[in-house]
């Protein structure tokens, strides 16, 4: 089985869904999205987003993506229900839950929507950077299985390999699909996640950290997406608060041609 | 009738539900939160809060809150169920749906927490604002019903009288409920959404304009609430991007003594 697995590209064999019946597809765990615990947390909001996608009823583009990761992921199968909870004209609200063994492990709400040609600004700025090809790939070895699926080049911020508090929480980088993937909608809500938990760099070496709730915004519509293709997409994040054994911190990734492809936020459990 | 109720603070009488059953409460819409189009969002977000914060199997305090604002709520009846899809040791994962008629109009996930002692950190920092003494409360009058709740003081950005666009999106205000009720955690999720649709600033002039989803990450818990009381809270925000009809916009909530109590996103529906 590894043999015909590992001929699919690691995203496109996480993303491989049955549906059984409508609102109702199987997965299952990729062994190449490995995380610390269960899969990454990227792989599993770009396959819930791609069960809607699927969805015969869906209508649109994605717009929001809400994923909450309930408890850890055992590697398996994977049971996805998908149901429109409410249709209007140009939107669509969708509830989503993964289970395994019958106990939800992740629940997800998104939304798609049918874009509008109107008004359009983009106030926020990317951060500098200098361009990827001056930068040297990071290698993650066999420590963070999932990170090797990603051409990552660390601008600001790499993962600190010593314990000091840093007076900035902020990384930014340079990302591409390291088998070139072109980018599209799910690949983007994976992209979201690969941001390491900001406690390591602003506290100080690694700590135990998880994600308990995901946001993203998708700004980007297919055209956007299909302009990037399989070119490097810059990204940038920072915290903003840790306390009590919780952090958030808030991302966006933008186009090397400048065009802001989405903002994500996420709640990130952590002990220190 | 509105004599009795108005006798109520209309912030407690919009989060008065009766519980049916467990996970089944029944609400109903309250006048003095009127906006443009069914109730104001925050008391919505507040509302499904609190439906969770009456489970008895409820464990922990708001720590994330996503609403998903489907179809408009007509005044009346709120049919609210309430269910843990995840109990952990120390969190619980909550999906929530608001019907009428049968229909779903607002969809919620949340995670509820027990916080510990850790390192502590806030990396943001608040806003420049002068005191809110200084600055004149802003009368909505008979436009925005629900704006009269709260005691709103703009150090920045105020609601634009004109069409003209605007460099930066951002407002800084002062906010406080108007009657003199405490800040509590469903008091915090409501006034997240306070800042008015960002496409008003930056394009100028008043649109259509509404929220789809919002997304809340909860800073306090019940002790920095306590704390804080009836006093003013120092709220910024600003957008990110513009496109295709919908925008995000990024909120901060802060305490007068400068504890960053939540951050709080949303992507929002506009028409320009």
């Amino acid at each position: 089985m590894s043999g015909v697995t590992d001929t699919v590209h690691p995203f496109d064999a996480a993303l491989d869904l049955q549906p059984l019946e409508p609102g109702r597809l199987r997965g299952r765990t990729e062994p190449r999205w490995t995380n610390m615990v269960g899969p990454f947390g990227g792989i599993t909001a770009a396959t819930l987003l791609h069960a809607i996608e699927l969805q015969p009823d869906r209508i649109g583009e994605p717009l929001a993506l809400t994923v909450n990761y309930a408890a850890p992921i055992a590697d398996g199968d994977l049971d996805i229900t998908a149901w429109a909870t409410c249709t209007n004209r140009t939107n669509q609200h969708w509830t989503v839950e993964l289970r395994q063994d019958g106990k939800a492990t992740t629940t997800a709400t998104a939304v798609f929507a049918m874009r509008r040609d109107t008004w359009a600004d983009t106030e926020a700025a990317p951060p500098a950077a200098p361009e990827p090809e001056t930068l040297a790939p990071t290698n993650f070895g066999d420590v963070v299985v999932w990170a090797n699926n990603y051409d990552m080049r660390f601008a600001a911020g790499a993962v600190p390999l010593d314990a000091e508090p840093s007076a900035s929480s902020t990384t930014t980088l340079w990302l591409r699909d390291a088998a070139g993937r072109p980018l599209d909608h799910a690949g983007l809500a994976s992209a979201c996640d690969v941001f390491y938990p900001r406690v390591f760099l602003r506290h100080g070496g690694f700590r135990p950290a998880g994600t308990v709730s995901l946001t993203t915004y998708f700004h980007a519509d297919a055209a956007a997406l299909a302009a990037v293709g399989a070119e490097f997409v810059l990204g940038t994040v920072s915290a903003n608060r840790f306390a009590g054994g919780y952090f958030d911190q808030s991302a966006q990734l933008w186009s090397r041609a400048g065009t802001l492809l989405a903002t994500s936020h996420q709640i990130v459990y952590y002990k220190a």
